[in-house]
């Protein structure tokens, strides 16, 4: 029953640490190790190579270590075994912190503060209430669900929009292509929380924008982006920002990660930059969850958080 | 009935056209305005001059405008009548998105953010959990206990100090001198929201940044006061920001206010200011708040959170 952990960009080595502190009877294999590749049940992934996963022929799942899987459906020798994804209340709160670190960055007037203090200057502005807000999130899966009752339980009014349709108590749920335009027209700020699929590459681009409700407190609408940087056309973000159309953003994700040092969005203003790091996997939480997946699966249990590979998430 | 609003350092046309509005069957006055001054009943108030309310003999209730009364406790000639504290849910959510923020700008490691920005720098770090995170909450009161509520639904580790005992759900609870060392010692994020009074004058000083955790997750203890300037000794703030004790601080209220120029603070290590906006009075959120607890006290309902002169809050 050996795990295989093949993750490229992270370092293996806190994986590995991790999973042999949690499982210390089974054999924990990483891809140039010295190993028998038909005794690989399970896969713990990251990026693997295209065709990879193929070679293994008892593999049996495949666990996904993020919250995003295009990682892996874009592999076209991705073999037909289960996918799941990792939905660990650990990887929820982290992605929600980041969620509420933004918005409030926003709607506090963070870069007016930072630079009053920067100039030695007391400059009190009026604040609005954070009911006077209404934060859309786009997304209503576990990470987009739990974001929004953190964002309830400070007041903000909250709706949400998601491909097919959900119900949220306390959120004014949209969904699907007819739902867009509604749910713009009443977002002051936006929150992006989407996988990467072939519907939602480049969705927000400049007619989303421009779509958004500009009659808000904060003086004209704002993005935050912490689902996949290729949902966002990063060129019309940036045009949004300079021409004032947009009054503020905040990315984790771009198209090209690690984002070189000649993107103009570094100093684009009023946007808060992150390197990726909104929902960082943590090996011992995650390595803790899937292995108490794979004991579930083991006694007989249906694995949760399947992917569909139609829909892509 | 007449109302009179009487505040210094504020602009009182925002309460007046607020109160007018929710009101429009009462007098509502200004101290320059020709009005009976036997005819005032109730004084909505902030730093009003010293021994100006004695004036009014008629007069039944003080409304203090603000989370904090010191600003009334330290008029000698101040009447023996009821001093009401606002207690608006307003505010305290105010208070509690200022408290939010600011720790997950020390938890999310902003600083080290918006440096690598300003360098064009990707530069991700490991990021530890919310629940490594102990948060210690000196005041339990209505602030306190708002923002407890909202740090430990985000996963933190969450305590409280107080002058008298006090319990919470989920909360470490810690009351009175001999309950200052351990709290202390299990804190990594101090968060004061204290009010100003004879006990809590000069409280944060040297002693107690020295006796803050320094074991935790963050590199070095944090300290966030919201309460009042005067409960924290600046000079030792900033030497411990300066040598190191101490990781980070985020201000929103000084000794001095508007904070000067030439203060040393502006340019700390690791310090992010607001000018005294955490919970600002919002004139219409507190005058339907006030106006309600006039016409409940009218009707024989007795009047609720009155200010205990002894205690001093």
């Amino acid at each position: 029953m050996t795990i295989l952990v093949a993750v490229r960009g992270w370092k293996p080595d806190h994986w590995i640490h991790a999973l042999r502190e949690v499982a210390p009877d089974r054999s924990v294999v990483l891809p140039g190790d010295d190993f028998d590749s038909s005794s690989v049940r399970y896969a713990l992934v990251w990026k693997p190579e295209p065709g990879y996963l193929k070679t293994f022929e008892k593999l049996e799942v495949i666990f996904s270590l993020g919250a995003g899987v295009d990682h892996l459906t874009t592999d076209p020798d991705l073999p037909d075994l289960p996918v799941v994804r990792i939905v660990d209340p650990d990887l929820t709160g982290r992605m929600t912190e980041w969620v509420v670190l933004n918005v409030l960055l926003h709607h506090r007037r963070h870069a007016h503060y930072a630079a009053a203090q920067t100039s030695c200057s007391w400059k009190p502005l009026r604040q609005w209430a954070a009911g006077a807000v209404r934060v859309g999130i786009m997304g209503l899966g576990e990470l987009g669900r739990d974001a929004a009752r953190a964002l309830l339980a400070l007041g903000f009014n909250v709706s949400g929009w998601s491909r097919t349709e959900k119900r949220m108590e306390g959120v004014d749920c949209f969904h699907g292509r007819e739902g867009l335009a509604p749910f713009l027209a009443r977002t002051d700020i936006l929150v992006s929380l989407l996988p990467l699929t072939a519907e939602t590459e480049n969705l927000i681009d400049r007619s989303v924008i421009d779509a958004l409700a500009k009659d808000g407190p904060l003086g004209g609408p704002v993005i935050l982006n912490a689902g996949r940087g290729r949902s966002l056309v990063e060129a019309d973000l940036l045009d949004a920002l300079n021409d004032g159309r947009l009054r503020g953003a905040s990315l984790d994700v771009f198209a090209t990660e690690p984002l070189p040092p000649e993107s103009p969005l570094w100093g684009a203003p009023n946007l808060f930059m992150t390197p990726h790091v909104a929902a960082e996997s943590d090996p011992v939480a995650l390595s803790r969850y899937v292995l108490g997946e794979i004991v579930a699966y083991e006694a007989g249990q249906p694995l949760r958080h399947l992917v569909d590979r139609g829909k892509g998430y």
